[in-house]
């Protein structure tokens, strides 16, 4: 089970495509802009100003963080999709500026084929002194991942073969041999990208270092532990969390582990590439620590919304069932990174539930991360927020009540780009024979295989219409726990649902034949697990894979004081934004207290009927600051 | 109305005066060890020590933090009462370790009278240098508190003169006059030293001092930020939030404030002094802070246990209403200085109403500080306890489940033993022809105006039965809002129930006159402001002035899941703790969860029988590590 080319899924309806094209006309040109520090009120992010400078384009000292080259990629990465997508469309500025952007990184490559404006230009005898902060290898990753992209969309080879050549370096630094740096990335992602890089060149000396990447991390002696006995060596950053083995998921080999620990961004990039390694080399030690860790995050340390990392201490997981909803951290990137895995362990196994987490990070957590107007982000994802106690509890201030236009760790915006373009990747796979579709998007799928058009509102509407055009073969459509498929027709007539391995097969299609499906979109209660003690007596709502909150901008001061009705019985109305967005709205009650002032008070409060308005999470923030809530008071 | 002298008021029988005997058989001896480095398994504390070595009785360095010398005042404090409380009986060990600290203290005094052994070790040329993070005026209202207490105990005049010399010393240093200092401190206690100073010795220049100290406070320019800007100007702590004005209260003059910020303890400390100079100096504008500043304490930021400051950083509170129950810090310090700022808002307007605030305090929140052996102390006062999480995220890693032997930061625990041993003064007042009893203890008052027994087991007790004995003229019986006097007897005659400025009056007593009181201790719910979100649909049990919790020692575990009947209809039996303690238990339910492994679940739980346990929040951890929660789930 293989991805298809972006180019051969076209989004033509829909929440997701109304969101490629909010990235293509608003989000890539406005972080273009940031990149070049000309948005005013914006900060100046110094991204693309670093790159002229290593090129020798222009004369200055590098800023901002060590990290920031990795910004630039990011949005290459999404640009290369965009164009993949958009072609002509996309052509005129887009592809200019890509290319811009390609010659800029070949132009500050070093001739041995490093590429890091900080250490080039700060640091430039300091190359790999300190791998636990210096993100060298980081930035590497995101590059080959963009690299890879810019050839696939454009044909371009350019991109590629400088990633190539920094690859190249990296292979003959990096190893267990004589003169080699034993050492490993202290931010994962590198691993991804040379694995992506191995498959788009052949060259496996790209899956050998992933995999000696992995294999090496966590060995004794702790390769970080003595990084920092070196002389000369210098922490980048101050926070102690930081050192410790278990924030970089170097405490224990990878194999061995079984927890999901540490800075959450960095674990599901490392377990996504742990999952490709072992679809790539066959080790079923491998696989079953990625089992394992698939099941400790997401049936242990996720939030309904598909937000990970419960602590902003570290960016971390903390322990199992410790999801509190206002502390929570829950960074858009990591839920990029639970897409990746769960994405890869659906390649490993063949089994369609994983999607079942890809839907639920993509269509909550990582939509909920951009704004309507494609120009402001959330880095932080939280369940309730309380936006008086976000401005004076020192402990959530990490906690934004409203999308930033941008942050001194830019990583999120970028991260958000991409995964919206290439949603197609993750909506549609095929294997020899057969079409998979992971998750029911409006589209046309168009290879030499397949010529098939989809018709929905997905996830919003509860009807897919799928017409078989030229060509296809089999079809696998996905059956869904969060949105399951409950009638299943084709030209007109029911077919059992009995689902292989996650998926609904119809066999032998033939072209004309109309397959008709009926997702059971009803609102429903979810409770967490009784571990999870803040939720207990409380309810989220969802409807298919979207869960839903309560806002201010609905439901008035205090929504705190709502009450579901004790069955999940709502009506439906079409959100603020339009678009065949769905609001629910039901009847419960809001708890009224007979004393307006005291603090503590004696007299129960008395219940009176209130109609709750909820939204899709994923919507949350735009209309301007106010209290929100996922989880709210059962009777 | 005035406090009687402790000697005067012997506790015969209750939990108040188990906890007194508790100080003196368990809390004063073993602090007497840990503070002289003598107990295995609990780290060296350094605090005697370090004064030996400032007196020249021993060599070396001084270690520990710079505010370690409060230790000794408050043990010295604690035990200036136990040995006025107790007399002959603890003449024996403490009244001579006592004169020893007396000597040892004034043996580290510099010639001018300054003591300080941080700086006399550390930094003799450093005095008052950094008054913001310096703590020698902190230091030295511990000392002065100490000094009143030991002579007013003994009338050994020793330690006070030592204080005097002391307190002369800073009179000369600090002040507005040609080669003074401008300063004032940075953790205040000074001040409320200074005015006992005053009062114990007839000195108004003490007074003067403690009344320059509140009016500098906070005048531009700023005298901390110009501290930082001179030559050779260390910071002591790093935190940053220990730079801003605000956690000092030194952000505007004290007699403009309205609202409570900042640091907890320095807060309540500053607003006892500014209501003891209301009292003395008879100013308006002071008096008006005070009331201001008291309402913003109980009725926005404080919660129903008496805990204050609701976050961790800078040990400080935050917004109104912002009252988390999991990462609370609630330190017990400033909770004994809620209480001392109540009894003083009492003195200061003659209104009983302020003693609920005591009792809410003192019942609750000082004695939960301390095990029921006397050994163990909790620093944080949580209403919602997770062992797990307080392990597993650094966000609740203030918040311990068990208390602790002793800490780095020992601030609590003699401060614990001084107010238990100090609590008759907070119970019984008089002025000139009145006896006020504010808290029904069960005590002996013998005095030469009045001379009554107080036969009663309140907090858990509901009746009251105070006999009158060779004197007593007029009585004021304390009308309470947590516990209710519901019927009032003299020789078994009712007496209407109508309060005067918060007491039942009763004059004209005779010798030989019985007076019955009858309590409403009836269980109660009490809920939160509804601006308290987490609470919101839950309630807290009260019965009287204490607050119940459910723990998991008797309840099993998932406390989260218990829910409360739809009244508070209770039964009652003795705790763990015996002698008279009163658990409450109710037939609510429990949560019970069909899937008790998914993380997020479609099926509501079902609702099964449960017998719900509560004791009061005071004894909590007292049997091991467990859960523990003070705010339930209502139907």
């Amino acid at each position: 089970m293989k991805s298809l080319p972006l180019s051969s899924i076209q989004l033509t309806e829909g929440l997701p495509q109304r969101m490629q094209r909010l990235v293509k006309d608003q989000v890539l040109p406005y972080q273009w802009d940031v990149l070049h520090d000309r948005v005013t009120g914006v900060a100046p992010s110094h991204c693309i100003e670093n790159f002229r400078i290593a090129a020798g384009l222009a004369q200055g000292e590098h800023h901002g963080v060590v990290f920031l080259d990795s910004d630039l990629y990011k949005w290459l990465e999404a640009a290369a999709y965009c164009i993949e997508l958009f072609g002509a469309e996309a052509q005129q500025g887009l592809a200019a500026q890509a290319d811009e952007v390609c010659a800029l990184i070949a132009q500050a490559q070093g001739p041995d084929g490093y590429i890091n404006t900080y250490y080039t230009l700060k640091e430039p005898h300091g190359r790999f002194t300190n791998l636990q902060q210096g993100h060298e290898l980081y930035c590497a990753g995101h590059l080959f991942e963009a690299a890879v992209a810019y050839c696939q969309a454009t044909g371009k080879r350019a991109i590629l073969d400088t990633a190539c050549r920094f690859a190249d370096y990296l292979a003959r630094v990096f190893g267990t041999g004589e003169g080699q740096l034993p050492g490993y990335p202290g931010h994962q992602v590198a691993e991804v990208g040379l694995i992506k890089l191995c498959q788009a060149t052949g060259n496996r000396s790209y899956l050998e270092l992933a995999e000696y990447f992995i294999a090496q991390r966590g060995k004794q002696p702790h390769y970080f532990a003595q990084e920092r006995q070196r002389p000369g060596y210098k922490d980048i950053f101050d926070a102690p969390v930081i050192r410790t083995p278990a924030y970089s998921q170097s405490h224990m080999e990878p194999v061995r582990q079984r927890e999901a620990v540490g800075h959450a961004v960095r674990a599901l990039y490392m377990y996504s590439a742990m999952a490709d390694l072992a679809a790539l080399t066959g080790s079923e030690a491998l696989r079953q620590a990625c089992g394992a860790l698939y099941h400790s995050v997401t049936q242990r340390r996720m939030y309904i919304t598909g937000a990970v990392g419960s602590t902003e201490c570290g960016e971390s997981f903390t322990v199992d069932f410790d999801l509190p909803n206002d502390t929570v951290y829950g960074e858009s990137c990591a839920s990029v990174g639970l897409m990746m895995f769960a994405a890869r362990m659906a390649a490993l196994t063949g089994e369609g539930q994983y999607y079942d987490t890809v839907e639920r990070a993509f269509f909550n957590q990582v939509l909920g991360g951009i704004s309507q107007t494609g120009r402001e982000f959330f880095y932080v994802g939280p369940l309730a927020v309380n936006p008086a106690a976000c401005r004076g509890n020192p402990g959530l201030a990490h906690v934004k009540p409203v999308r930033q236009r941008w942050f001194d760790v830019a990583c999120c915006p970028t991260n958000i780009a991409r995964t919206i373009m290439s949603i197609g990747r993750y909506a549609v796979g095929a294997d020899e024979d057969t079409l998979y579709i992971h998750i029911p998007l409006a589209c046309q799928i168009r290879t030499d295989r397949f010529a098939v058009a989809l018709h929905t509102q997905y996830p919003f509407g509860d009807t897919l219409r799928l017409q078989v055009q030229e060509r296809v073969q089999n079809l696998a459509l996905r059956q869904s726990a969060l949105a399951p498929i409950k009638a299943l027709l084709v030209n007109g007539e029911a077919r059992p649902l009995v689902a292989l391995r996650g998926y609904l097969r119809l066999p032998g299609l033939r072209p004309g034949d109309v397959v008709e499906a009926a997702y059971d979109l009803t609102p429903r209660y979810v409770v967490s697990h009784p571990k999870v003690t803040a939720n207990v007596g409380k309810a989220a709502v969802m409807r298919g894979p979207l869960v839903y909150c309560a806002e201010q901008a609905d439901n008035g001061e205090g929504i705190a004081c709502l009450r579901l009705p004790p069955v999940a019985a709502f009506t439906q109305r079409e959100t603020f934004a339009g678009a065949g967005t769905v609001a629910l709205m039901a009847q419960g009650t809001r708890a009224v207290f007979a004393d307006r002032e005291a603090l503590h008070q004696d007299q129960l409060p008395a219940q009176e009927p209130a109609v709750i308005t909820l939204i899709p999470y994923c919507l949350w923030a735009n209309r301007g600051e106010g209290e929100m809530q996922v989880y709210l008071n059962l009777p």
